[in-house]
């Protein structure tokens, strides 16, 4: 189990007694502690320090301590046993209830679910269901154990990196469950514990959760609105030597920033002078927000040998529900992640090869449908937020699924709290960020029906209502929109 | 990377100037190295000692290792880079020549498969998908992200738990990609690196690789046709204070082994004592060799608490392909696993969820008819085995789709490397052991066609002539049987 010690969650908790609740102390503690564990930056099944140490760190007495750990034990989010402990867990993951469990999305709940940015399947996935099944009897007398992934699959992700620009033979793609586990082996093979990570900050959640897994440590390097910064990432490789950077040049989440090319030529540079492997995830490459886009030059092709390893996947393409991704690396580095692979699962399922495959031969057609359909949806967000919460600004992004609003004020955790009893699910901004950054930040996705961006958009009013006490100011000021398109 | 230093490689190669073929040291050393890397007693990728250190362990000159790491490289059993020193390789994991890259199915092979035991997919396979397509459409509109099961699943999986005699709700299962993942996943839950595992000996393969890719060490536990001996487990968990017991109580692979009820309960009391954790593989639990059998009670079924965690799988029962399993638990193990998972991959296919439900509801009917075909083909084999090769033996199995025979003589790898030139993929002995044990042992499946294992059996006897040397002594003699059924 992980354990969290007390200086750790001291940063964490940063200006509780302050920014709590009003009440007893233990009460504000357990507050704040809720927060952490509600948008993540506390992992579910965290050993929290004993009653001693935290007192110590936050400088509280023990008894305050005790009481909070109760009192978060009594609503659920934390569970004791004798000689093992406190440690954080979730009232009930199938409720309603509560904020989000920022650690993967909600199974059922009848919430809004603003916190992960995932569209609804494509009509187009019934009829490569139908492709795929017609295709399975030749596989049926087989043991069905596919560790790198069927051959015509392969064989159809390595035609669209050449056609894309980059020359690849199918050998050179691993099939996986999904972008996530290509990122997690990519972390085994090329990091040890302790090892530093590169990544943009903010940046996405979910690899900061493999980084902590894998033992390693991020290494976060700003990016705003001015796009990615070279001489600071140059400066950090330097100075830090990660073995590992993690980027998301196309769309990157959550900023929708699109790296462009004379960066992505001198990023490279600085990445293979400093013998660091640059872990792209493509995951969101399809989805400019423009319908006659095309997916961008992979960063790979920018260079050379084995420095880029790229990871890509159906889930935003197409549907989650597939959990069908890839790994685009040389032979060598495939077979290396085949080994490793198969002590944690034996492959990914031969129906839904079959129907990505399918899926990928029709991907010009179902593609520009998406990404006319998430340009119209993202209109309409930002109207809805320009018009009930003027104070927030967005910028407007560049492709991918979401907008990362500046909230005027350091709220966020304090927002998604509230917005849990207005059936809201969402993410705080320091998800996105390590050691609590971004308390000033949301990323609400536009990828959700557009009634349902309009009903969430008055609970969110509602919700940052209560959390901001009608202090919200109007930005933006002669000649300024509070929000750029 | 994983790196074998010096003395666990002399360990492993064992007496091998002597057991290897004529010529030259280098030769001889280059051709035992590989036979380690082909039955996977080396993991793919793992470094190997440094030429210095790699002499000085053998107690042979640098120059004979030089040149032996020059033959695998050129076999394809070996790369290396500057300053990264060599690791192993396997020569091209889509073709048919080479023996058994150990660590998981053959994807694409031409040879005949016995290195691994898994069934071909039953006729009620297409009816389930077809149900499955139908109730797609309720999930279409959602993310598709299920990381810990379609509600559906976890009730059908918890209901048939309940109805064996082990009441289980369904938020007790937490659906994974199969049950490698499950187990896998438990390691990392229940293990720090360093721990100790209880394990038979021998064993399933994949759960080794898990236990070493954790870290921790497996403290073996010989189990042979007498079945399990209470009192020298006992005596293993006294003495190592093993934080995990991996077993296999239901047709034990490679034993074939039932543990019979009485066992079962005094088991359960030894880990209770011990405060050790049972992870109990159920993968073939459904397959007793007999048509009218049912499923043996749960092994948890006699303990209590959450001493006993349960993995199963739809892979063995209905089809490989599927990669669908689950982990049966407390609820609060089954959150902490959610959590986990979470950062290594997204959760399982929604539509092969629904079709393992649907496989589920007809398990009586389809898992009656496998039983049948399963011990026809066991009955084959064996008579196949009696007539063609009458040194070896093998107990009958109670259940599962393997023999596990002995072949009268330590000869195994070499047999498994021939096997390659006969067209046949093979799994050694020493696979499912540690440190090079059981080398009499070859594990068959019977699951094949029948006419798949007769021609099998036929290319074995051609192998087997070519490392015995013509000496097979034919055993049983007055009034034993070679094969005892």
């Amino acid at each position: 189990m992980r354990r969290a010690s007390g200086p750790h969650l001291a940063r964490l908790l940063g200006d509780w007694p302050s920014a709590g609740p009003p009440g007893p102390a233990y009460g504000r503690l357990a507050a704040a502690l809720r927060l952490l564990v509600l948008d993540g930056r506390l992992p579910l099944a965290t050993r929290l320090p004993g009653e001693r140490e935290m007192a110590a760190a936050l400088g509280v007495s023990r008894t305050t301590v005790t009481a909070a750990y109760a009192a978060l034990r009594d609503s659920g989010h934390a569970a004791s046993r004798q000689g093992s402990g406190t440690w954080t867990t979730v009232p009930d993951i199938e409720e309603p209830t509560g904020g989000p469990g920022a650690w993967s999305p909600s199974p059922r709940s009848r919430a809004l679910d603003l916190a992960h940015a995932s569209p609804a399947a494509p009509p187009a996935l019934r009829a490569a269901y139908e492709t795929a099944a017609q295709a399975l009897p030749a596989h049926l007398p087989g043991h069905g154990y596919e560790p790198v992934g069927l051959p015509e699959l392969r064989a159809t992700v390595a035609d669209r990196y050449t056609a894309r620009g980059l020359p690849t033979t199918p050998d050179q793609v691993l099939v996986t469950n999904g972008a996530q586990q290509g990122v997690s082996l990519l972390l085994t093979l090329l990091c040890d514990p302790g090892d530093r990570v590169l990544v943009d900050h903010p940046t996405y959640p979910n690899a900061l959760d493999a980084i902590a897994r894998r033992g390693a440590r991020p290494v976060p390097v700003p990016l705003d609105e001015a796009g990615w910064d070279v001489e600071a990432l140059t400066a950090a490789v330097r100075q830090t030597a990660p073995r590992v950077a993690y980027l998301i040049p196309d769309f990157h989440n959550p900023t929708g920033l699109l790296m462009p090319p004379p960066v992505r030529a001198e990023l490279t540079r600085t990445l293979t002078v400093g013998r660091t492997v640059a872990i792209v995830d493509e995951t969101l490459v399809e989805l400019a927000l423009d319908p006659g886009g095309v997916a961008p030059t992979p960063f790979a092709a920018y260079g050379e040998g084995n420095r880029v390893v790229t990871v890509g996947s159906a889930s935003k393409s197409f549907w989650g529900g597939l959990r069908v991704g890839w790994v685009r690396a040389d032979r060598d580095t495939v077979r290396r992640l085949a080994a490793i692979r198969a002590s944690l699962d034996a492959g990914t399922p031969v129906l839904e090869q079959l129907a990505v495959a399918a899926l990928l031969g029709v991907a010009d057609d179902v593609l520009a449908e998406r990404r006319g359909e998430l340009a119209d949806r993202c209109d309409l967000l930002t109207a809805l937020l320009r018009d009930r919460l003027p104070g927030w600004r967005a910028r407007r992004p560049d492709g991918g699924l979401v907008l990362w609003c500046d909230l005027g004020s350091p709220r966020s955790s304090a927002l998604v709290g509230a917005a849990g009893s207005h059936g809201l699910r969402l993410a705080a901004g320091p998800r996105f960020g390590v050691d609590g950054a971004f308390e000033r930040r949301l990323r609400l996705p536009y990828s959700l029906r557009p009634e349902t961006l309009t009903d969430a958009v008055e609970r969110l009013r509602a919700a940052w209502a209560a959390v901001s006490g009608g202090e919200d100011e109007v930005r933006g000021g002669p000649g300024g929109d509070a929000f750029v398109a």
